[in-house]
């Protein structure tokens, strides 16, 4: 195997969700992977830090993609606003991508650690998005409410997505749970005070 | 020390928060906390499994409340008005426990596996709330939806709480994070369809 391994990254990666689905997480190794990805170890510790980052590796570019929708949403949006076209910019990067989340997700259910890993990935994305809804000049505590039922619409949108059978994007989740959330809040009975 | 001790619980915890507070977590032992209580270690084991539960003990009666309360909320009520009087319940039990709170939680913050611990907590209370609205006939994915952002109420209000230096109760705060939650999924401008 020469120093250059086109997508060497991308079979790691797929080598790793076949592994962990054949013989679980827990019993695989990274030499395993690297066999598998056909790549070195080496080549492996290039990509990945450890074999639990091959499944979270892609949080850093759902981070990325949330705070620059943030950003870059038009001065006049409001704060759900932004974090819809945050979402709206996270969704895409799902389109074609079920089977392989659902896999994935399988692996993560069956263990603890992963469990509490993806946890808080999750609660990271939240801070991140708060703190890109603060730049923008949104005060607290909006900023994290926004931020927090943002990923929680997220988190509801995405396990209808992995279990569900229609259309294989998640972006249509992703606007049913908005929808929802809209209409949930809305049709609530009794008015609240402020303290 | 006699078998009986009274609230040999409540004084474990109390031990537990200070130590935490003036070694760090890592370094206290069991050992440590059962003698500031003037209990045995043994004591300490009747009440808590390992030094992390002492910190966590209060979530079981957290999900109860919730559960309960949920339950309880009268026939007619949305499911937003469930989780509305079941964060109500919740924000009863800190009455007059911010400073004990307060410390709880720079225990927490200070530890990487304490803050796991803390958000598989919540989720897990999620995971109870939308299990209660689901027995409430409330379908998915509103059902979900409902007790993750009532979550997100719920961490933002207690955040800020803790931060605070207003009155010394959670609930004024939970009722302002709700307020803010109608406000912002309200005035948002652009429509969003159903997929």
């Amino acid at each position: 195997m020469g120093r250059w391994e086109p997508d060497a990254r991308g079979r790691l990666e797929q080598a790793a969700l076949e592994l962990y689905g054949e013989r679980g997480y827990e019993k695989t190794t990274v030499a395993e992977i690297a066999q598998r990805a056909g790549v070195t170890e080496r080549t492996f510790f290039r990509h990945y830090a450890d074999k639990r980052e091959v499944l979270f590796a892609g949080s850093g570019l759902l981070r990325d993609l949330l705070v620059k929708a943030i950003a870059e949403a038009p001065e006049g949006a409001s704060p759900l606003d932004a974090a819809t076209a945050a979402l709206e910019a996270v969704g895409g990067v799902f389109e074609e991508r079920r089977e392989h989340a659902r896999r994935r997700q399988v692996i993560i259910d069956a263990n603890p650690e992963l469990r509490e890993r993806e946890l808080i990935k999750l609660a990271s994305l939240a801070s991140a998005a708060a703190e890109a809804l603060r730049e923008r000049g949104v005060a607290e505590p909006v900023a994290s409410l926004t931020a927090e039922t943002g990923i929680a619409v997220f988190k509801v949108a995405f396990a209808r997505w992995i279990d569900g059978t229609g259309g294989s994007g998640l972006s249509p989740f992703i606007r049913e749970s908005l929808g929802e959330l809209r209409a949930l809040t809305g049709t609530s009975r009794h008015a609240v005070g402020r303290p």
